[in-house]
């Protein structure tokens, strides 16, 4: 940690700081200069925090040498980590594909959807029971009848699935149904949530929220693996920005900064990352390209009568196209789909 | 709502649309133009949902005429709504400082915290027990322990408080020790917590999400009086943005872009909203400027060794100061502090 | 257009708007409803601009039907602009890199630099000889004495060069020394040096704004094509964004954005877009994916002593490395490099 | 300047750059820790530029500890600055308010408006000649014509003008006409056009970009000034977010950041901050209210047939209800009108 004083700062108040930050086991440096006086701070930084030094008036600003996550840091971890969900290895040789509808919506949607992805490739379906909406008067979801639907999908096609949870009273609902659990990008720092998800040992796609930055995203990730569970995907889906062209800015310069930073695997949402349907293809092509290790996509049997995103959801045949035109693009980047 | 057309629509198609608008038992509208068609649809926007126009091919955009929320517009409920929260009145004549540490740390603190702003003219304490924190390595508040400092030091002084609750599970308990609920922004949209605090018929204050418009903010609250509690308090405490002089953007103008469209009180936290201590004074004033009908403020008695957010908190000295200061521009505004 | 009336306008007063309307020669149109008057105008809607609708105090809102943008927009004109620049089309079968130091700065250093990146496969050369800088007390370019460089390294190489034009002033003599006109994305909106180079008919890179909608970008071009110069190239370059792990955030679904909106060529800087050389050849490879028709790419003989953007720019192995990966990409974009 | 090296860096490696920090004239500081090593420079940061640190392939990260920009610091200029416009002092004891329409249309529009204006209270007059437009298709100002109606309403009500320039090449021009020139915002990096405004002594307003910190703001100003210019006056204007609801989200905690900073007067202009004529009026009162030394605001003598941005113009009887409000809470902020 690099902390510059204020100029006003007296050497005895300097003296002060620099044996605290001794007493607290760290090496203590000293350099003062012509204008203001710097002292660093060099060890584990977290420990650091007792000595409230953004608080303290003396001290102008403070500046971590070091990342703020430990867990899911790449630097003490270099290799890429696998996580296995259901049987399919996200983060290794395949880009893996989750497909399905925003919402289960009935037996027959949620079967003729799931059928249509996976005969064209997809290697894990999604199909939210719960949905958080921005409007109270919008469809929420079927609840229990809705995992109960996608258990029963899930078991007639063989393939695993993913869906939301949005609560911790729901973890270990949720947890009987699917074999994944999807975080909801508002609830990114509900920091209850991570916990519970992280005591579950489950799966977890963890996605970034509309204002979170990707440092952000790395410390809610490690609120997961603090608490003992290892398995986390990180999936980028938009940010907020002033455009208005798009739903949300789809970042996926997040792709190469997050794995710079993290060995976890990293998705990419490009349905909710654009809202619309004509952008996902082009979008799904470059997150293979910069290195996405999967695509969690939007694909319903009948997008014109989805009772929710109908806008971004494809249609089977352009699913079906997507899958086609993106084998090349994973084969460019040294993988298969 | 105002429904654009594709050129390459057919008009049986649009025919067909307005068809099922009548069915709906809205009043169509038929604008056939040289290079497009537009429909509209006048009556209850709400009901529209229904026809999934945003999914369906052949409509190039669907634009509201009227807001998406009911019961907080003021369209329907033009005088502005007074919330009493523990017997003093937010939305009315004066303009209601709360205030206290952002943590509970010990009793001792939050006794002399908030003695001094309650001595400084505070009428309302605020104080954390559950802190949502980015880091898993942060102080994450006292919980329990916490809740039953603060209504003793409530007890011992005679003035109302208000604390967060940041999960689903634990509005019972919170309610019991606190006047009012507040939600921290992180959990805006957390829904289900909004129909939680919606059923609890307890005084809430909504923070605004850090990535939220206007809208969306009206929208989590439409969430809590749809469950039948009208005691709801909405809070501009900045939003994300690229600059990095302060903490985040503190919104003021959303003051009064939300008194133009609700009838709910508005206050503002300038303490998150600039996370600079400096910033607190002046931004409070400009707030009570521009229509605000309270201020949340971070007060400790000894900011240099507070657990969370020293850097923006004010000292006991600042606090009374400021409260000085408010003074005449509450008087300026027509309101009494 | 469609013009939403406050619910208090009259309806006396409607109907002297719709003969204003019908006064333009549009086609009006009357919409009563329970909650408010919609009128709609049909037609050509820049003529509307004389009604001032939008500072009308019975107008509570006014929406555009058709784009603002009119020669760019793709309704008009539905096949893809090929652009030629220097003999080489930009919006055609080939995927073009246009590459080369951010800044001339010797005669030595640009023919290494441009060497490097010509034997690797660059068809276009770049070098700025006017330096926009954020801090006055940074290298402000060569000037003249760049340009100059940049002419003599092209005729040695035989490629053809863009170069950046910061001024109305030095539009024709940057015209003498460079095939193609670059505007700096802090330009974006100096619509008098839009219209000298609409005036000029030169190739013209036009970069979007750190603050700019696309909407915002296809109306700048709008200033260059109503000038009578259909030579406009359009490139991304990231947007303003809350992120910090990246120098901008690149947006890179604003590709096929724009080519849903226009027949212009799309091209991506991933060297500003991202800030950061690591990231350069991923969101360079993405670029290609999502249907970029070229790339802007700084690459310096020698980063480490490079006087502007060393940070973002290739080594000249890194360079060759990327044009080598690039290709099956191209290739399964159905292109060619 | 903090120079964190990545763990790589050999001591070799360090040890040479020491040597170039000392041999730069600064001293040099050396802080080996267990995980990276950390170098200091300390002096005039300004210097170090030429060791291109950024982009040192064994450099992981460079902090600087002063600000960079120098003359605009209010560390070497402890004193409020107050520049005078035409025998109006701005940055003293009375907070000025400089009103007019957006653009001037013709002489009696001009007259009416500015006899409205300044009978109210205003002390300066402003109305555009040069108007920059998003659409080509837009109302550009009337030029030199307008210049000219400025001069003359200035003469006949002997108060000094403001008006916008756009262009290095009319400087010249816009000096002989109008008592201040005015950057727009959309040209606050328009680094000739700067320069200009350095070399030619006349009192600027500088308007804050869109996506412009506040360290761009005033880093622009350095321009200014370093040319020999002391006479700017900062003008915080809005800023492009997500947020719909405001043409653009005022900034108001820019003018505590900026006084902190800087010793430069600064004014706010809520009209093109909000885009909302209701909004005008509280937010005027806001920033007087957090320490403004002036405001900026539009005012058009019938705001419903303005030729440019009609609907954040303020009525006369609105301009004249606004004067009077302001006069308590200037008085509040111990300051006159």
């Amino acid at each position: 940690m690099i902390i510059v004083l204020k100029p006003e700062a007296t050497p005895a108040q300097a003296e002060e700081l620099l044996q605290a930050i001794t007493a607290l086991g760290l090496r203590p440096l000293h350099m003062p200069g012509t204008e203001r006086v710097v002292l660093g701070a060099l060890g584990d930084e977290r420990v650091l925090e007792r000595l409230h030094l953004d608080s303290n008036p003396i001290v102008e600003s403070v500046k971590p040498i070091l990342a703020p996550y430990k867990l899911v840091a790449r630097e003490m971890h270099p290799h890429d980590t696998v996580v296995e969900l259901g049987g399919v290895g996200i983060g290794g040789e395949r880009v893996v594909v989750i497909a399905g509808p925003c919402a289960v919506e009935t037996l027959e949607q949620m079967r003729r959807s799931s059928r249509a992805v996976v005969e064209a490739g997809a290697r894990i379906l999604r199909g939210g029971a719960f949905k958080p909406r921005t409007s109270p008067y919008s469809f929420q979801g079927l609840g229990l009848e809705g995992l109960k639907i996608l258990k029963c999908v899930s078991g007639e096609l063989g393939v695993p699935t993913v869906t939301e949870v949005v609560e911790v009273a729901d973890v270990e609902l949720v947890d009987t149904y699917a074999d994944g659990l999807q975080s909801v990008d508002r609830n990114m720092q509900n920091f209850r949530l991570l916990q519970a998800l992280g005591q579950s040992r489950k799966q977890v796609i963890l996605k970034r929220g509309m204002a979170a930055k990707i440092e952000d995203l790395l410390l809610a990730a490690e609120y997961i693996l603090a608490e003992g569970n290892p398995n986390v995907i990180l999936c980028e889906r938009g940010i907020q920005t002033f455009e208005t062209a798009t739903r949300n800015t789809l970042d996926l310069s997040a792709v190469p900064a997050i794995k710079a930073r993290s060995h976890l695997p990293v998705i990419v949402d490009p349905s909710h990352g654009t809202g619309v349907r004509e952008f996902v293809a082009p979008m799904a092509k470059a997150a293979v390209a910069c290195g996405a290790d999967g695509l969690l996509i939007e694909a319903h049997c009948d997008p014109t009568v989805a009772l929710s995103d109908g806008k971004q959801s494809l249609f089977p045949e352009q699913f079906a196209a997507l899958m086609r035109e993106l084998t090349p693009f994973a084969a460019a980047a040294g993988r298969a789909l």
